[in-house]
Formats: C-alpha cells, sequence, structure tokens
C-alpha cells in the first residue's frame, strides 16, 4: 500500500496518528538542523519535516538529496505545525518523518510546476505531462470531467439514450473535408471520420429511439485557426415527435441546470432573436448580450448633410459607448487606427461625445449641428458622459466591422464579466447561402435542416430568403449549440438535395441510406448539437478550448509532445500502397 | 405539441382524460364496424379504437387506410378497455380516436416488426434503423447505455476523472496493425487511430491525475473473426501509487457493483488463480468457473499399462462428466467426432464410464482394470453416475483441445447457466512469449508491462518463464479485463524494449516521449482495461456483442447500412495523391 492517505487529506483531527504518504516533492528547505519538504499530489500539499532532534541522521542526510519532482513514499506522525498556513487545508498540520523512500527521482523541469510558471507555451505543450500537474491545468481537465457527468446524468435523467456512432463512416463531398482512412480488407476502399454523427442521430429516430445523446469526438480536416482542433467533443443529441420549441425548451433546461449547478448561477428565461434582428443590432449571428451598445441606423439622420463621405454609403450606423465621452483624442485615435488594422479592415469612425453637461461635440462638427448629434445620440441611446461610433459602408460589410468594434470595446472596458451568464437563442436563420466560389446556394446549416412552412413558396423565387427551422444557442457572444428541425420524408429531401446542386444520383450515392429510410415512416424530429470544447471553456471562464483538452494539437495540426502526424514505416507504407492498389 | 404521453403512460387512472399520443402503427384490426390499431413508441405499446357508432364516417375511412409502421398522430379520450391485457401496463385503457394525422406514410417493411422477426440477419443489418424499433434490439442498445451510465457514475464516485485522449495519434509497428488516416497540413505523413490510449494514460498518470478513466472507441485494422469489431468500446482505466493489489480491489469493487445494480446479483469475493493453474486446471486462461470438469493429469495412472497409444505421449488428462454415464454409445461417438473436427483436432478420445452401481466401464477395459480406472474417477473427482473423458498428446495441444471439449459438454449439460455470474482474477500471466514466426519473444500484455521482481534475475536466463504483475478478470468463461503494473522508469523500459528486440534507435523512435516522461518523476502506476462491448453483452445475457451495438459491422470489416468503405470521388482521391506525394 502506497499510502494511507492523500497529501490534501490531513488535518487537526489527525494529530498523533500514523500515516503513509506518497507524491512528487514540490519545494524543499533546507536550514540544516531542519529540513521541510512540501509534498503534493492530485489532492493537495502537505508539509513534510525532518529534524536534528527528532530524525535520525541517515534520514536528514536522505531528505537532504531530495529535489523537485521527484516522487516519495514517507511514513511518520501527524503533529500540530507551529507556523500554521490558513490558506490550505492541511494548514494546520505537518508530518514527522520516520521512514521514507524514493520510488522514482527527477531531471530538473524544464519549467516550474507551479500555477505561475515560467514555462512557454511550446515547452509546456512539448511537456505536456509536467504541465498537467500545475493546478491550472489539472484543475481545467477535473472541470472538464465535472461538466462531462452532469450532462449525462441530466440527459439520462431525462430519459436521452447514449447510443455510440460509428467512427469508421462513408465520406461524403459535402461540408468541410473528411480524414479519410484506408481500408485494408476492402481495396481502394476508405472510411471517413465523421464530421459529426448527423445521418446515424437521425437513422436512430426513424428507428424509434425517440431521444438520443452522445458526448462524441467528431472530425475536420481543415486548416487550423487558432484554437481551433482537428479533433473536437460534441454533446450530439436528436429528438422525434418534437417541433422546434420543444427542443429550446429542453436544452434551455440542460444549458440552466449547468449554469446553476456549476456556476451557482440562476438564468431567466433565455430570449430569442431571430437572426435578422442579430444581425441588425449586433452584426453578428452570436452576440455577446451582456453588454448593450446595440447598433443604431443613422442613415436618415447623417446623409445628405454636406458630409459627403456618408452619403454615398450603404449603410450609416452608430454605437454609444458608455462613458466614453472621457475618451482622450489619443484613446479615441488608438480605437481608429484599430478598425482600419486589416483583420477589421474599416476605412475609419466618426465620433461624437456627449459630454456630462449636456453638450455634444464630434469629429463632423463642420457638418452637423449640435441638434443633429443629439439626434443620434437619441437613436444610438447614448446618455451625457457617453461616446458614439459610427462606421459607413457597404451594409454587411460594416456591420461586421462595427461588431468587432464593439466586441473589442466590449473587452477593453471589462464589460465581459467571466463570472456573468447571458445565454440567448437566435432563431430563424437563413435555409441556404449563396455561395461566390461555386456560384450556387450551400445549406447554411446542412442538407437536412428543413425549411420553414409558410417559406416553402419561396424556394423556387427567391432561395436566398427562406428561412430555416435552424437555431443556435449563444452564451456570451460564443454558439454552443446549434441545431434545427429535420426534414423528415423523402421528397421533401430529394428537393432540398436539387436545390443544393446535387444531381438525384449523386444524391443517391451519397444519402441514398437516409432516404430510404424516410420511406419506411420516418418520424418528425430534430436535435441540436453542442461543441463541448467551447462550453467546458466558457463555463470554466476562459476563451481558449486548448487548456481544457489533455493533449491538444497546435495549430499545424501537430501533438508536439507525440510527434504525430509522422512518416510511416516501410512496411506500413508498402502495405498502403497495396491498399490504394497504385 | 406532438404528444402530450407516450404510448407506455395510460393506465386506468387517465381514464376520461383526453390525450395525444404520436407513434407507429404496429398492427391494424379493422372489422369494419371497430378499428383497433395499436400504437408503438420506444415507450411501448397503446390500442387505439375507432367504432361505427363513436367515430365519423371520415373517421373510420381515414383508419381504415392506415397500414403498419405509419406514423400517425392522433387525439381522443382515455376508455377502459372491454377486453383487458393484464400483459402490458397500458392493458387497461385504450384510446377512443377523435382526430388523428398521417405524419408519415410508410412502405410495407421488409420483415415484421415484432419481438420475433422473419428477417434474416443480413436483411436487418441492412435495413438497422428498422430492427432497431423491434424491442429485443432496442432493449439492447438501452441496456447498453445503462451499463455505461452506471460505470461512469461508479468510477467518478472513486475519484477517477475522465479524461479524452486523442484519436490522431503516432503509428507503432508493435501489436495489432493500425488504421493510417493521411494528415492534409503534414504532407506525406500519417496519423494512426488509437489500439487503446495506453501511452496517453501512462502519460496522465506521470501528470499527476493519479485515477483516470474513459470509455473510448479503439481500432484495430484487423482481419475480423466472427464477433469481432474493426472499431470496439473500451473502459480504460489506470491509476498511480498502486499496487496490483489495490488494482484488483478497485475493480473487483466495480464489477460486483455492476452485477448487484444490473442482475441483482450479489457475488463473493472473487476467487484467483494464477496463469499456470489456470492452464492446468482449466487448458485455457478464461476458466468458465460456473462448473466443475476441472482437468487431472493421469500420466502415472494410464501410461505403461500396456496401452501404447498413452505411452508416448506427452500428456493423459481427464475430466468427469457429471451424471454422464447415462451417454449411449452413439452420444459418445458424437463427442468422438466432435473433438476429431478440424477446429478441435483432436486424434479421439477414451471414455470410462462410473455406474451408478458403483462399477466402472471403459473403452480400453483391454488395459485397464476396474481398479485402474477407480484411480482415473478419484483423480479427476468422478462419483458414481459421471463420465471420464481423457485425452492425450502434446501438452499444451491437448490441454487446449480438452478445454474445447469441457466449454462444449458444459453448453450441452446446459452448465453455463446465463443467469449465473462466476468472476475469477488469472493472475501472474508471463512477461513474454515466445514467437515461432519472427523467432522472438514479443510482450504477451504490451511492453509496458512489468516483470515480477522476483523473476527479475530470469529475464537474461530464462525470458519465457519470468512472470508479470499482470491479470485478467474473467467473467463465464469471457476475458472482459486485463491489465498489469506498468514499468515506471526509463532503464526498465529502455531494458524491455532491448529484450523485445527493438533496437535503442527504434525504441526512442517510437516510444521516446515516454521513457523522457518517466525521467521526470513517474510515479507507479498500473491500471486495466474492460471491453466494454464483450462485457455489456455478458451482462445481457448474451454471447454475440453485434446485437448490443446500433451501427455494427459485418465480417468484412463493412457497413451495410450506409455502405461504407467506399472509393473516393476523383477530387478526393487527388488530393490523396497529392497528401502522399505519389
Amino acid at each position: 500500500m502506497y499510502r494511507s492517505h492523500t497529501c490534501g487529506e490531513l488535518n487537526a483531527s489527525h494529530i498523533g496518528n500514523e500515516v503513509t504518504l506518497s507524491g512528487w516533492v514540490q519545494k524543499v528547505r533546507n536550514k540544516g538542523f531542519m529540513i521541510w519538504v512540501d509534498l503534493r499530489d492530485r489532492y493537495g500539499l502537505t508539509q513534510l519535516i525532518f529534524d536534528e532532534e527528532r530524525s535520525s541522521k541517515e534520514l536528514m542526510e536522505q531528505a537532504g538529496s531530495l529535489a523537485r519532482e521527484f516522487v516519495i513514499q514517507v511514513k511518520g506522525e501527524v503533529i500540530e505545525r507551529v507556523s500554521k498556513n490558513p490558506n490550505i487545508p492541511t494548514g494546520e498540520i505537518e508530518v514527522l518523518v520516520k521512514e521514507f523512500e524514493i520510488l522514482n527521482s527527477s531531471k530538473t523541469p524544464p519549467f516550474t510546476i507551479e500555477d505561475e510558471t515560467d514555462g512557454g507555451e511550446d515547452l509546456r505543450m512539448k511537456y505536456r505531462y509536467l504541465d498537467i500537474r500545475r493546478n491550472p491545468v489539472k484543475n481545467k481537465l477535473m472541470f472538464r470531467h465535472q461538466v462531462g457527468m452532469k450532462v449525462r446524468n441530466y440527459l439520462s435523467n431525462e430519459g436521452f439514450i447514449e447510443v455510440e456512432t460509428p467512427y469508421l463512416i462513408k465520406s461524403t463531398p459535402e461540408g468541410a473535408r473528411d480524414f479519410v482512412v484506408p481500408s485494408r480488407m476492402n481495396e481502394g476502399q476508405f472510411y471517413a471520420l465523421p464530421q459529426s454523427p448527423q445521418t446515424f442521430k437521425q437513422l436512430l429516430m426513424v428507428g424509434g429511439m425517440d431521444k438520443y445523446f452522445q458526448i462524441v469526438k467528431c472530425f475536420r480536416d481543415e486548416d487550423l485557426r487558432a484554437d481551433r482542433q482537428p479533433e473536437f467533443t460534441q454533446i450530439d443529441c436528436e429528438m422525434a415527435f418534437v417541433d422546434q420549441e420543444d427542443i429550446l425548451n429542453i436544452f434551455e433546461g440542460l444549458t440552466r441546470h449547468l449554469l446553476k449547478e456549476i456556476k451557482g448561477v440562476e438564468v431567466a428565461e433565455f430570449p430569442r432573436m431571430t437572426y435578422a434582428d442579430a444581425m441588425k443590432k449586433y452584426g453578428n449571428d452570436k452576440p455577446d448580450i451582456r453588454f448593450g451598445m446595440e447598433f443604431a441606423e443613422l442613415d436618415e439622420h447623417a446623409k445628405n448633410k454636406g458630409f459627403n463621405v456618408f452619403d454615398q454609403q450603404e449603410l450609416v450606423v452608430g454605437i454609444a459607448v458608455p462613458g466614453a465621452a472621457s475618451f482622450t483624442r489619443k484613446e479615441i485615435d488608438k480605437l481608429i487606427a484599430w478598425v482600419k488594422r486589416p483583420q477589421v479592415g474599416a476605412t475609419g469612425l466618426v465620433w461624437a461625445k456627449y459630454n456630462e453637461d449636456g453638450s455634444l461635440k464630434s469629429s463632423v462638427d463642420k457638418f452637423y449641428a449640435e441638434e443633429d448629434l443629439k439626434i443620434w445620440a437619441d437613436a444610438t441611446g447614448a446618455k451625457p458622459g457617453d461616446l458614439i461610433l459610427v462606421m459607413a459602408g457597404e451594409a454587411d460589410k460594416t456591420r461586421t466591422q462595427l461588431s468587432a468594434l464593439r466586441m473589442h470595446l466590449g473587452n477593453e472596458l471589462g464589460l465581459r464579466k467571466a463570472d456573468e451568464f447571458a445565454p440567448l437563442w437566435v432563431v430563424d436563420f437563413p435555409l441556404l447561402e449563396w455561395d461566390e466560389d461555386t456560384q450556387r446556394y450551400h445549406a447554411m446549416h446542412h442538407p437536412f435542416t428543413s425549411p420553414k412552412k409558410e417559406d416553402f413558396a419561396l424556394l423556387e423565387t427567391e432561395p436566398g430568403k427562406v428561412r430555416a427551422n435552424a437555431y443556435d444557442l449563444v452564451l456570451n457572444g460564443n454558439e454552443i449549440g446549434g441545431g434545427s428541425i429535420r426534414i423528415h420524408d423523402k421528397e421533401t429531401q430529394s428537393q432540398m438535395f436539387k436545390y443544393l446542386g446535387f444531381t438525384p444520383e449523386e444524391a443517391k450515392e451519397q444519402f441514398g441510406f437516409l432516404m430510404d429510410a424516410f420511406q419506411y415512416g420516418a418520424p418528425p424530429h430534430g436535435g441540436i448539437a453542442f461543441g463541448f470544447d467551447r462550453l467546458v471553456a466558457i463555463l470554466g471562464g476562459q476563451e481558449s478550448i486548448r487548456d481544457f483538452i489533455a493533449f491538444p494539437k497546435n495549430n499545424s495540426g501537430r501533438d508536439v509532445m507525440i510527434d504525430a502526424p509522422a512518416k510511416l514505416d516501410e512496411e506500413q507504407l508498402n502495405e498502403l500502397h497495396l491498399r490504394l492498389k497504385l
């Protein structure tokens, strides 16, 4: 038996007990006549003490040889500490060591194993096993586990059945790029790794499973943007005999449960916003509504006043930045420079200060009288003390730019509080979006999403205007879930594939199995998928999902620790060539 | 809202209520003046009634058009049934339909959607979504979910943390064949799909996670024997600061918990048996100990008695078959034919009947007197009424053949009872096994398994005799889990790779990251992995694991429903060639 207690367990009630502990040497303080060692494991830290008077000379010498990250086992007596540490649960005691054994030595770690470390990210990734010893990382992995357990237990209690769907499936050209897996038993053929279990969960609904969920790895062979992993985890759900309202209610319930259980936060009924409104008010389909700064369209108040920069633009739109009338010229110039960066790409920014004394002053005073600016203030909801910022240009682009500025200011002004949670349903997404490259419509969500009945007629005439029974759950400016009510009859699904540019043969080849299934009594059904990585990160109060993944890949899709992917050895490569019939 | 209640919910307490139900038409009985419809969903079956007197003519006509597997929604009143069905929870009531809507029609299903179906396995696999509607299949999937939840909650409550390990890892030549995945971002390089998260869970132990588990998909690109899947699910566990005893106790606890919670069976402390004993007593490292028939070695009692068929053999070994003295000559001949089949490969079988009257009679009476046979009876533990069966030949081969016969008789005599559970720990497995093909030793478990300290010296002299700190959990003749205490220091691990025929360069190339990790304070650790598919099947009282998998693959590794694997389209294939630099 390596231990009688963990390093986080002992307190004053154990004084006088003989105990056995095992763990890592966090720190050694050697005063010659006394040696203190902080012993660490997953559960905490316990102070060990060796001293001249009570410990043998041999033991003192052995203790003197200890260094950071050595793994040791000690036996000793729990005694009261002279200088107590009220900051840790074991701070009232220490263990007077009577015997100890070095279970393993350690080279000096390449960075300090402490909450604040001196290791850069690359180094910490290379030695991820050492990084995981640090509380901030260890706690994030444990937090992820807790969220997973709570999700599973909630859904299971609600009658959802976790069903494992296959990882070795068929490649589909739609969507992102598939990772493919050559098959040895079926030469020249390939499996694909799933981008989501979408068609399988629909088949489970056809199969009468009624309520399905799965926490499951999915794969996308795409260029990796920052903080996006080629393998990611999804909470995948589907229900039969439901309409959109049922789905929103159930998963609002799940989200509320998590917020309450994990964050201790009670949230009111989640507001709902149409996609069109979200774009108009926030320039963004996943608005962070923890703070205001809603967009106000100023065209009628700003055009044709002699400021011809605005006159020719499709859209003039502004926001009121609370309390920012006090910004200095320098601060405003910095904002202007910020929006002009290529990442944002705006041409500039017009500002108007609504001073505390009620006066208004702008960068375009030459063209706008104070009463004009007052109208801007009313439109943007600015109050004395606020700063109005205005952008103009092509409508979609300008909204996106102003949205970026709004989020930037939200961060700068501390309005995006980590301990505040503002969920939002965005509904009525467009069914289709035009793709310039391929010169055809693509499914905005996926080809299985049902159009709204009342918009069905528009499919032939104005496909871009057709709304879908599709919804996203947004939390603090992040899309954490998205789903739709699906098509459940063969005719509509065939028609949809036609609109998306599939020939009947292609549709049959790719999705024939699903359309066949629809002929045998498919129930109405719909579902949602949560990005588990993102959900965990947001609940954990962080933006980076990578921190919550034990062995993440870097932006080149490499696991730097195990150095994967790698070349195959000759034998493997030869066999692969055989399989591919090359 | 598609339903106010499910089809399994209504009973006498609901009589008089207006309800809405949705589901599938299981059966229609049309008597002209009355029509009964059994409506089915995941939760049960509810009888609907339409009748001339209480239903409109239009409704009667609509109801008349219904056929099997149509999906309908009905509104009506819960009424008392005239002829009650005590066999189902809803048997006291029926629903008098007032309105209904056909939500989807159905073609006639290719097999009947009933507990006993007329569909053969291939057909049911092709239409798996219809098969899943059948109770036996649906219940197995729900059972699998329940087992998964209980495993997770038990381990989580015991302090285990579920950590997701990567699916896109590095290929290793050791073990079974890897599925490989070409990388697009790293040309000419490949990921491999994990055969198990072995090295990652060891790194988590080095990382101080202390107790890890994961229910996780693993992959083996091997020729598929019956009931073996290329992707399979594992309960993967690892613990730090433990010895073998700790691991056996914890996972005996898990198994006992599952048996109690799921089967209502209380099991005594699991017996333990060394690998050597298991082979000697049962000819098998996963003996089914629900029944006896232990092997008795009869060499000294059977050789040199003039029966020269035995004299030259390495081993003469027998079993006593309880109550089988009454077997007819024909029945015995059938057994002899059974062992002579190429699948078993024995040359024959000697028998001796221990008659109820105490007399003994054998097929070799010419050579053995009754007192000789009495000695055989004593050695095999035969009692009056039993049949003694004896085999002889090369020791290992003969044990395997007799083991097959023993299992066959266990099945034939009904000794392998589905509701009886006999777990067993098999311990002290050999560390290495000799491989004739490669003319070198291979790790019996895997290269990370630690040898027993007391056998360490044998590594140089008699490697085949070295025992490992390795153990299997056997349940009813099936290996459901296996694991070991691992090597946790770089020196031993390097030495092990050397014994296994790795050059230092190969060892570094393949497992350098693990050996590096061992230099930074690796704790003693060990673990176990359960075959989840097998565990679920055995707890479910079945031998076939395929039944408990929603979308299994056939013996050629094909998912017949979605027809995967498949050829890539031209664009995908071109890109793949680019990636592989072909």
